[in-house]
């Protein structure tokens, strides 16, 4: 699985059948490149090809529209591949296996053979032929009671969950070792206390006597928890120190 | 798990802060209401509340917009919430934990009290105080060389996978077990096989003798695996009986 990524047949290729608008064309590459998905197959657009529509809605995606290929039916879009999902919803009597985007993609990236996947037009979505060519239908589970996911927004859930099976290691960023400073040493917490506890005495905190061990176990617990690290620890000083500092009303 | 779906408090509310276009608020409850988010709230709208650009684009998610909250400040829109997740890239120094969509819907479900994921301006994104009131980064894990997600675009993600954690069972249908009809018994699948043989051997498909019996091996593995029911031997059957009746060309 770990080197998917790079080998170009486990990357799904996204086909439009007969989209509309070339707008919603540069959406679904802005939506491929996204999350690493470059090759879009066109199955006769409405308006031909290239559009000027679909330049403006990429915003910057170009290599994927420059290199989006034109065929006449769906049949030859997918020719040399070996799996075919439509993206739909199941009719009645129509007995093809149903996959979430998950399924699919951990399906894609671990069978041998090029995928595509198969979007419909933006209203009518995809013909009974389209699916009748397909392995399998790909749903995207949704609200039953509103259903409204327009194209771009199908690719790319469908990108992000192939995108998922890649190795992510390299695209978040955590906090380094440096910059996450290790709790501080228990010797500056229990600092931290006394001095705290050395203000609250005179304010009768503890009062009366017989609940002072108690209370001083909770404040304890509750100062623990947090695991401050000593720059953490070194600023709840100094607010103390300046509430020391202060002339305050006291009950 | 179960019932976190009909629990309110495990599902989190959309927090736009600044957000530029009313357009955009609408998407965002497009998108929130496809996967059965609700709650949205507002912070400092840069034209306003309510805004007559937002509904156009929100496709019909109206209950959404319609019960959206402004406030003046993020902290106030957040007050009520025990978790706040920042949708942003991680800055150096900032040593908040940086989760994935997919992590941080697992912590929402799973965890007590509310949660809220804030989503920045459009261009600029949130401001280092909106992220000083969260206890975590939320990032998209993105293609480095392409990082173009819109507002929206984020919000459903993050509502999809929240989504992902709640009961799907009901949301896919798979065939039902009338129309997927079960594999055909095999003395079906051996009048198949038989009536193939049958039309095969005149044309000396099984020439020369000594490689018959491999060949006969071959082609009854390959017509063994579809699995097909009865009524798709029914159908090979009639195909191969027109055969049979049509005059061809033989080798």
């Amino acid at each position: 699985m770990a080197d998917a990524g790079t080998d170009l047949s486990h990357k799904p290729i996204v086909v439009l059948v007969r989209p509309q608008l070339g707008e919603n064309i540069g959406k679904t590459a802005r939506a491929m490149l996204n999350f690493g998905l470059t090759e879009l197959r066109l199955v006769k657009p409405r308006d031909g090809w290239p559009n000027p529509d679909a330049g403006p809605s990429a915003s910057g995606a170009d290599i994927v529209l420059d290199r989006a290929q034109v065929f006449e039916t769906t049949a030859e879009a997918v020719a040399d591949c070996a799996h075919i999902y439509a993206t739909t919803v199941r009719k009645r009597g129509v007995t093809k296996p149903v996959l979430t985007p998950e399924q699919a993609a951990a399906e894609i990236v671990s069978t041998p053979g090029r995928s595509a996947i198969l979007f419909g037009a933006e209203r009518s979505g995809l013909e009974i032929d389209d699916v009748a060519l397909s392995r399998a239908i790909l749903t995207v589970p949704i609200n039953p009671e509103f259903s409204s996911l327009n194209l771009a927004q199908a690719v790319i859930l469908c990108a992000y969950e192939w995108s998922k099976t890649q190795d992510q290691a390299g695209t978040l960023v955590q906090p380094t070792e440096e910059e996450m400073l290790p709790p501080a040493p228990q010797a500056e917490l229990e600092g931290l206390v006394a001095h705290l506890e050395a203000m609250l005495v005179p304010n009768r905190y503890f009062f009366p006597p017989d609940r002072a061990e108690a209370t001083r176990l909770t404040l304890r617990n509750v100062l623990t928890k947090p695991g401050w690290n000593h720059l953490e620890i070194r600023t709840l000083r100094g607010v103390l120190s300046s509430l020391q500092r202060q002339p305050r009303d006291t009950d």
